[in-house]
């Protein structure tokens, strides 16, 4: 198997038969939150198939989960879909049972102002928690949208920038494959920047063991014209989501509304990926569309982390050799998430001893003269060792502080104890991030909300 | 049983028979880490007891220990011991088998310079990680330190001012109370500032179940004239720590070098505190011991979080009403550690959305509609709710904004799903702590270090 794939314009209308639009009805201003609005940004999508599509979807772990979290995952469960709605500006979580009911008459509007089935809407909320959405603007914007539906990209980039909040700028992309014989497309957007570190599964439910470390809204929309089962296209999702998604942090901070949806309705017209009685992980088609959808997941998780609030330096935590999968995810995040790690990244300095010290104190089994610590420029094969088994090594201090100076830079640890390996796309702690998220007001008399 | 703690001067030199001196020998300029030496700060401690003293000690459970903990481990394990040398500037972490000579040298150079029995002296040190001693420095300095011990309040502060690195003043305190009829006296002296959350137990043995948050280097040491048996001072000491260093955190990292140590020399003679048939914690003597030892510990863990790197406000985290203690543990160390709601406290933001959503990524279990958020000053029984069973309440925003602006205030957080209870001394995440911890290095050339 080979997999070429193509870049294409259009994020989510490259692939046939997907619609899209953004438009202004005025959520953000009601909320004091992040992505305030002061210019009149659009603030409410719409994706929609022109036929219906099979859908897959990964949800937030967070026990408190958001009112549209709680209307997608039985509708996903049910594997078909045609739309999405998506407000940015108001998280819609901690909104009890009104939340519920707007979380429904979204969807509902959805449906009817599209004259779709009732139940083949779903809908993603971000923005200020604890605060009850401005029904009747969304609903007006609903309307408006689904009259603005259109396949150029700049209907794909006006979807992008709505469902933005702290965000700095729109993450998109597109690619072409083919699927026997047949040039298949897909397409994403996606929204990120504060309170991110995803743990996705596919009901919100938790896996019984809780990662230590599992802990952004980020949303992620998704469409193809693959002709691909339900449940063949969760398989993918979920694979994909847990190498992109799920391996990504800028805060630490798990979300209450972290959703990735992925909807394809099969124009493309190749032989439909279906679960076979041996696995259907084992297909060439499987394999080729799988690792599409991983690419655009990644591609988009690392737009998240590179426009994370305040971020100025990505890096990628690689361990390996740990006892376990597990140990080397919890040695990862333990590092991905140190402030003081981070801080050191943000001054660009070549500190190991902090490494270490996160390394020693995560609950992955760490064994001192075992661990080796070093740097490298992503794409290289060089590495800059600053630690072999525990000790300083005697690379040239200047060697190593060339090496963590660039924006992006690969961090290397091995604990040569076992085969274990994870890796987290991690960022720096900077006093922008901390300017932005203290959130001083003004005039608290003006507050209209308390939440996220 | 009625604890009257009167508190006097002088620290570790307010019990009877312990002398302390504090002296520079030109640590720290070796360095390039936190508290660089530029003034010829005090950088080298001695604490000594006229007579041997039953030994009790704390260490860290990072598994990348420092050379003096696993000196001392085994030391204090044989319960006696008449003095403790301490370093600051140079953690002599990470320093291989040189750095176990090193901890020992000075061990050895204390027990001569003192004319006491091998084996009696114990060390601590705190600073830049993977370093080697300048040890030639630290034995002319422990020479020096010998012939100006004293037990005047300025020995104390002497001895306390060199065990600081990035702290922003000296750490003391001491109080008398009586026992079996006898005055006796505690004192202690301690240093924090950044990599603060320690996880101590007696052996650096990790517990069986790792507890999700634990995670400074904070020294702490202490003296008492009580006559108290070893295994009994470990006991106390265990439930202090407990309740005091093990509940704090600056920045969710814990060091290497964490570590409290109490001597007991029996000079106030009071009748003999030992272990009985029945358990030793129920009786009045031992019950008073702890309690003042216990108010020692949390004085001084108290005043690390309030100098804190960069800290401007602190923060009691109360969680109540948890299914069990290590759930209450759980989800009060998740909040005290997310960096979104540290942002808010330094912002004087009452924002509770971050804080439930904390709460939901958490290993706790967590109900949304059951959650009870609240802010009180210390002290006060009036606490300003801003969310009951899950729902926003009508608490005017100007009383809640008011509740967060002190520079210290509580936090109340109710669970409502059973008795567990814990409480954390949190911190808020500021610019300064970032740009304290970036270490920018205007000269790279000049770096001596890469370490802690």
């Amino acid at each position: 198997m080979k997999l070429k794939l193509t870049p294409v314009p259009g994020s989510i209308v490259a692939p046939q038969g997907f619609l899209a639009a953004g438009v202004f009805c005025d959520i953000k201003r009601l909320g004091t939150g992040k992505g305030s609005n002061k210019g009149k940004k659009r603030d409410l999508t719409l994706i929609v198939s022109q036929t219906e599509a099979t859908v897959a979807g990964m949800f937030t772990t967070n026990q408190i989960c958001a009112a549209p979290v709680k209307v997608c995952v039985p509708r996903v469960a049910k594997g078909i879909a045609q739309a999405i709605v998506v407000n940015s500006g108001n998280a819609n979580a901690c909104t009890g049972r009104q939340g519920m009911r707007d979380a429904l008459a979204m969807t509902a509007a959805t449906e009817q102002a599209l004259g779709i089935a009732p139940g083949r809407a779903l809908v993603g909320s971000t923005g200020r928690i604890g605060v009850l959405l401005p029904l009747k603007n969304v609903q007006t914007g609903i309307h408006a949208a689904a009259k603005q539906l259109g396949t150029t990209p700049t209907h794909a980039d006006q979807a992008a920038e709505a469902i933005m909040t702290s965000d700095s700028r729109s993450k998109q992309i597109a690619v072409e494959f083919l699927l026997s014989g047949k040039k298949v497309r897909l397409g994403g957007i996606c929204k990120g920047a504060g309170m991110i570190q995803p743990g996705m599964s596919d009901t919100g439910a938790r896996p019984a063991a809780v990662p230590a470390g599992l802990h952004a809204t980020m949303l992620c929309f998704i469409t193809t014209d693959a002709a691909i089962e339900a449940a063949v296209l969760q398989t993918a999702l979920r694979e994909a989501v847990a190498h992109s998604f799920n391996r990504i942090t800028v805060d630490g901070d798990m979300s209450t509304n972290d959703t990735v949806l992925v909807m394809a309705n099969g124009q493309a017209g190749n032989r439909l990926i279906r679960q076979t009685k041996k696995s259907s992980a084992t297909t060439a088609p499987f394999k080729c569309f799988q690792a599409a959808l991983q690419h655009v997941c990644l591609e988009l998780a690392r737009m998240i982390v590179r426009d994370g609030e305040g971020v100025h330096r990505v890096v990628t935590v690689r361990v390996s050799g740990a006892q376990s999968a597990a140990d080397a995810d919890a040695a990862a995040r333990a590092v991905a998430n140190s402030s003081l790690v981070k801080t050191s990244w943000h001054g660009g300095d070549p500190n190991w001893g902090r490494i270490i010290d996160a390394l020693g104190y995560s609950p992955a089994v760490v064994v001192e003269d075992r661990v080796d610590i070093g740097y490298s420029t992503p794409g290289s094969r060089r590495v800059a060792w600053s630690l072999r088994r525990g000790q300083p090594t005697r690379t040239p201090f200047a060697t190593l502080w060339k090496a963590v100076q660039p924006q992006e830079f690969d961090l290397h640890i091995r604990l040569n104890l076992g085969r274990g390996e994870a890796l987290m796309y991690a960022a720096d702690l900077t006093e922008k991030y901390v300017d932005f998220n203290k959130g001083t007001l003004a005039d608290p008399s003006q507050a209209a909300s308390l939440g996220g």
